[in-house]
């Protein structure tokens, strides 16, 4: 039964606008609610030990009865990472591709809820109901195989959503982008286009994966020593071509890592990887090859201080150091806020006098496409009223230029902000009104229990440290029986400043007698005059403001 | 008196290799110790609280008899900002053009050593000696106006110094940098040059300031409403550029920032800044002026959170809002280290709506020539040693790669970290090993109190926070007089996590009987018992290590 254009839809990002990261997608047709992936984004410097970041999914959780189901358009930490979290609180079904799910069912697994979970496989040529409503799907390269962008069928058009996508002419594995399909999508009629921003600001046309390829191969021809390879673990095009490399170079190959071997052994387990048997060696066997019979492929292209390449870097790894006759491909490109962390292994490399081949030129390519293929997308789709998504809003806001150019009305364009909906109506759009949403902290098993409070006292403490002023008062005469005792972390050096600290427990002691005598002897007044008598003498002596804990105990 | 080639010469850095920032270099001919800029570096993430980084100068100190004076090779941070606080420990002649001295005046009247400095005036055609050495100086371009190299003679050839460099054709203030000059040194013969390292991985060669003048008058000709715009304070080239814009489109121009504003009037005064005087209008008479009469000129261009232009942002400045109608220009580049922060403001006002102008391609250009520029100079001095200086370590790799291309002997370039020594003797080099170097952090007035052990302590706090255990004991029984009382901050909501903190409070009550019970009576135990105890529990609990601080009162 057509609904003749009554039904009403909504859509909305709960993440991955305004910033990279922890996307999270609802269409609504009717009572229908579809939510596309589920992501998470890793916190801000500001964050203090926050460990990762997802979206506030309360609006989900208050109307469960009518989320059908989650689709994952494929299987990046930004697009499935926070669905374990998401899943405890909404038990519904999740769709995906072969290799997503099973990047998946790991984490349902570790998080212990694989069992009570349904994973409905779909494939680009799938047309499912989800609730009442029909999607559809169509194929897309993007830096991980098995990307779709979803379709999802309204008597007032399209929804589609294109998830991360470029236009690769000559992808890894042979299978182009589905411009076929998007052409039949667009000329169907898409109501409402949401389209990946990430390089929106990028002119011209990113390079096809094959090229890093070659790049590696290049690499590898011209090296006689040991070759090391990082990039991301979930790039398996990538990890295909640094073994179609190592093989042509007739060199074995160990992985080190653990997000690398898992990735390596998922992928080829489900078929997205082809090698010779006898091509992987096991790390501990590295000692039996000649260095030009080797190559490792590894973890750390983002110079994280725990990974392997980092512990390779630093001797700190058991089974391999680099050194001065080694040659390094970091086949990556810094993640934003990554920039120092990239360079610092960068230059550790260089130091050891290894040879390191970095930077976008050769050996990496993006997996967004640039400018050129967001307005293919957009001529493709055709879409009445767009949505730019999945980028910061400098992002979103090229990408509508964009769109203008290619002849979408600038009213038709909506930039919207994490839980603003756009609605549609008898094929007309406004926006209507804002769900609940923000960014759900998790620091080790806590969900949200790390709040505004508890990071403005890490940031307190990691400025200036901390003071505590410990005092046992008398509970009759109120005079000091033991202390006042000061302890210091991450003031100062307490060797180097022991008058600093004898003076300012003299201080508390003249602040604790004089309220005395002026008998205020409430708690909250005593604390508060050690506190700001400390405080404002501290800052005199060191222009520093460490907080300050005074505790004041009765006998 | 010539001395034959008898003499020995040293050159070493005591910053800026390996990094980015605090430059410091010492060149020794026999006695003298000729010592070049004295620079800061901003604080990598990791250490917390930590205001600035200086160098390690205790080999000067410690030969401060020998160091003859601290020569300027221009005004801005990484070069001079380190000056008052080695002046405090060696106090030297400092040797400067007009615009670094008048800006090194300032930071020595704040820190209240003006008065006991000697200052020396120099320019680009002074040939003074320092000690009973022989220096001369040579115009190059750099991102702020009298910027010098530093010829040093000695009889075995000169030891050069580019300071920041990059060759600019169409400069400014229209004086291009003195390649005859350069030219003619070189053919003196150049013992050893130590060069600018930091565009040597870029190719070609760095855009003219002067296009980067054009680009913002473009946009002031096309743009009606107000406009701002932001860049390096120090950056006076571009100010000036700023000013011709703002009096070619008769706007009146407001200056905001503390930096901006003494830049500008110590600029001015000094003769590098023209402007008609009817230009400056007080911040408090913007409203007397229509938008498309006005033009601000703001500090803030890394984004810093507490800048001018983030406060007129966030609707947190006194007289400015940034609203949709204005143009914002951000003409400078994110320093490694601040992309997160500059690309935060970017957004923050593209969410604003308004029209922001950035990046690379039309409004800033780099002060440091590109790998032609770089080759160009090795060229000019024929130097028979060369010791890439400041950069990342590989810059300084990729600056010898260059050096190698136009015939410098491999053999010959020296890549040096912090406090290694190149001695020269007879017209030959090799390694004379280290001289003490490393980061000297500065919090508050705190001069290098802030060590390993306050950073660990600060990044420990900083990722789970503190619990701080507080009991009274009965001196005689051991017995529990009051407490255990639980204080945390920056580990969880007290709220949320009451259960949690009671049954830790019961944990170390138990913990303490026990002890009693079984006599362990030494308070360092005692404290340990609990810290181990109460830190097991708390992590499986929560998977977080916040810092336990047990204190143990008696009675």
């Amino acid at each position: 039964m057509s609904k003749q254009q009554t039904e009403k839809v909504r859509v909305f990002a709960l993440g991955g606008v305004g910033e990279i990261g922890k996307n999270m997608y609802g269409i609504e047709v009717d009572d229908d609610i579809i939510v596309v992936d589920a992501g998470l984004m890793f916190p801000d410097d500001d964050m203090l030990g926050v460990d990762i970041v997802i979206p506030d999914v309360s609006y989900l959780v208050e109307q469960k009865d009518r989320v059908r189901g989650i689709i994952l358009t494929h299987g990046h930490e930004d697009h499935i990472g926070g669905l374990s979290y998401v899943l405890k609180k909404i038990n519904v079904p999740v769709y995906g591709t072969k290799l997503t799910l099973g990047l998946v069912e790991e984490k349902l697994k570790e998080a212990g809820i694989h069992r009570q979970t349904t994973l409905k496989l779909i494939d680009s040529n799938s047309r499912i109901k989800v609730g009442s409503t029909n999607v559809s799907f169509f194929r897309v390269n993007h830096s991980i195989p098995d990307s779709v962008g979803v379709c999802v069928e309204t008597s007032q058009g399209a929804v589609v959503h294109t998830g991360d996508f470029k236009f690769d002419q000559t992808p890894v594995d042979g299978k182009q982008a589905d411009i076929g399909k998007m052409a039949a999508i667009g000329s169907k009629g898409v109501l409402c286009l949401m389209s990946d921003s990430t390089n929106a600001e990028r002119p011209g046309t990113t390079k096809s994966e094959t090229e890093v390829g070659q790049g590696i191969a290049e690499v590898f021809e011209h090296t006689d020593g040991r070759i090391i390879v990082t990039t991301f673990a979930s790039n398996v095009h990538r990890i295909q071509q640094v073994i179609h490399a190592a093989v042509k170079a007739n060199r074995k190959l160990a992985v080190v890592g653990k997000s690398m071997v898992r990735v390596l052994s998922i992928a080829s387990k489900l078929g997205y990887l082809e090698m010779p048997d006898n091509l992987l060696i096991e790390i501990d066997e590295v000692n039996k090859y000649k260095d030009h019979q080797l190559a490792i492929l590894t973890t750390g292209s983002q110079g994280e201080p725990m990974s392997a390449l980092t512990r390779m870097a630093k001797g700190a790894h058991r089974q391999i150091t680099i050194t001065e006759h080694d040659t390094v491909i970091i086949a990556a490109s810094a993640i934003p806020g990554n920039e120092q962390s990239v360079s610092g292994i960068i230059d550790k490399l260089h130091r050891i006098g290894a040879d390191v081949v970095y930077g976008q030129t050769k050996v990496h390519a993006s997996g967004h496409g640039s400018q050129e293929e967001l307005k293919l997308m957009l001529n493709l789709m055709k879409p009445k009223f767009f949505v730019p998504v999945h980028g910061e809003f400098r992002m979103q806001h090229a990408h509508r230029a964009l769109a203008v150019e290619v002849g979408v009305k600038e009213e038709h364009i909506y930039l919207v902000d994490k839980g603003e909906v756009i609605e549609f109506t008898k094929g007309q759009a406004r926006r209507g009104g804002k769900v609940p949403s923000g960014n759900v902290l998790i620091d080790g098993l806590g969900v949200g229990d790390v709040g505004n409070i508890v990071l403005r006292d890490r940031r307190l403490l990691s400025k200036d440290g901390i003071l505590v002023v410990v005092v046992t008062l008398n509970k009759k005469t109120g005079e000091i029986v033991s202390g006042p005792n000061i302890i210091s972390r991450g003031f100062v050096y307490v060797r180097e400043s022991e008058k600093l600290l004898e003076d300012s427990n003299e201080l508390v002691s003249n602040i604790l007698k004089k309220c005395v005598t002026e008998n205020v002897n409430e708690w909250s007044s005593l604390k508060s005059n050690v506190r700001e008598g400390l405080s404002r003498y501290l800052f005199e002596q060191t222009k520093r403001r460490p907080m300050i804990l005074p505790i004041i105990m009765e006998v």
